[in-house]
């Protein structure tokens, strides 16, 4: 049996925009800036934040990660959701029908969203080589735990793997917080469920 | 085996003041007045609340919970300490050598504390009775499980025996959300650890 350790990497609030997004908010033809790459391949964090305007409260400057996607998506933690005061259900990145909707302003206009506000579902990101190495195929469900003070055994940890993934849990800030961990500690999975 | 059952209750950022605080804030010979009981028994929230400034960022109200305690004991989940700016430790609750200070402003006046500021550390209120039942041990450490979508089994959480407490599990806002549960939802112990 070998030992079945991930790196973790939390995420804070942030969105993906369409392209047709992008030039609503930021201007025609305009392309994000990249600020900094990702631990997953290709993925960066952008210069450019939008306003984020909820029913209940405003979030001035959420970070967008690029590149551009086929549809907008708002990923939040259920902290920042009774703040703006939306209810974003537990969803897998890119499930999006019927989620919570929003209002974003960029320097050059403003949308409203219908849907595309979630909060992403734990998940692992997996290498085709870390997968076979772990026996693991995608959209498993796992059970991982983080040590500590305040020590979590999480369920129903999805598994996404592909060959253009790196070895990576994402969690949110709720999750992170609970744990008390940070970018960089270390999970293992514990098993399958 | 019996099944060990528990309600959880979600403990919003709040704080317990001194007699001393409580007249500096409000004025001298001033007294706390309850505006509902909480789930143990004497302990209410209070009509007051007051202003905490950190650092970084300011709660305009955070809720007063009574009776007066001997130390001003401030509780706030880790987003709220990074809100705030503040390095805030997880302690159980009385356990505020060295941990974090603050800004505390009133209607009256203001207070600096040194020390007080703590994540409250996940524990579970047991009446003697339920103790007994469960085989559980004041001071204790236990493994719980919330169940559901975002299930998640919290490692050292400590038993505290009283005849004083009423059964409940003491959780904080991050711990909440990162488990998708709200109050009087159930929680179950699986072991000592």
């Amino acid at each position: 049996m070998i030992h079945k350790e991930v790196p973790v990497g939390v995420s804070a609030r942030h969105i993906h925009l369409s392209e047709e997004h992008v030039e609503i908010l930021f201007g025609k033809g305009y392309s994000l800036t990249e600020m900094k790459p990702l631990s997953q391949p290709g993925q960066y964090a952008a210069n450019e934040t939008v306003a984020v305007v909820g029913p209940k409260g405003t979030f001035a400057k959420v970070r967008i990660l690029g590149p551009t996607r086929k549809r907008t998506q708002l990923e939040v933690s259920r902290t920042d959701a009774f703040a703006l005061g939306v209810n974003a259900p537990v969803r897998e990145s890119g499930d999006i029908a019927g989620s919570a909707g929003i209002r974003l302003q960029g320097p050059a206009g403003e949308v409203e969203i219908e849907a595309g506000v979630i909060v992403a579902a734990r998940h692992i990101h997996f290498h085709t080589s870390d997968a076979e190495r772990f026996d693991i195929a995608d959209k498993q469900r796992l059970r991982v735990r983080i040590g500590g003070d305040r020590g979590l055994i999480f369920e129903n940890v999805v598994a996404r793997v592909s060959e253009q993934y790196a070895l990576d849990m994402h969690i949110d800030t709720d999750e992170a917080n609970a744990a008390g961990v940070k970018n960089g500690d270390t999970a293992e999975i514990m098993e399958k469920i």
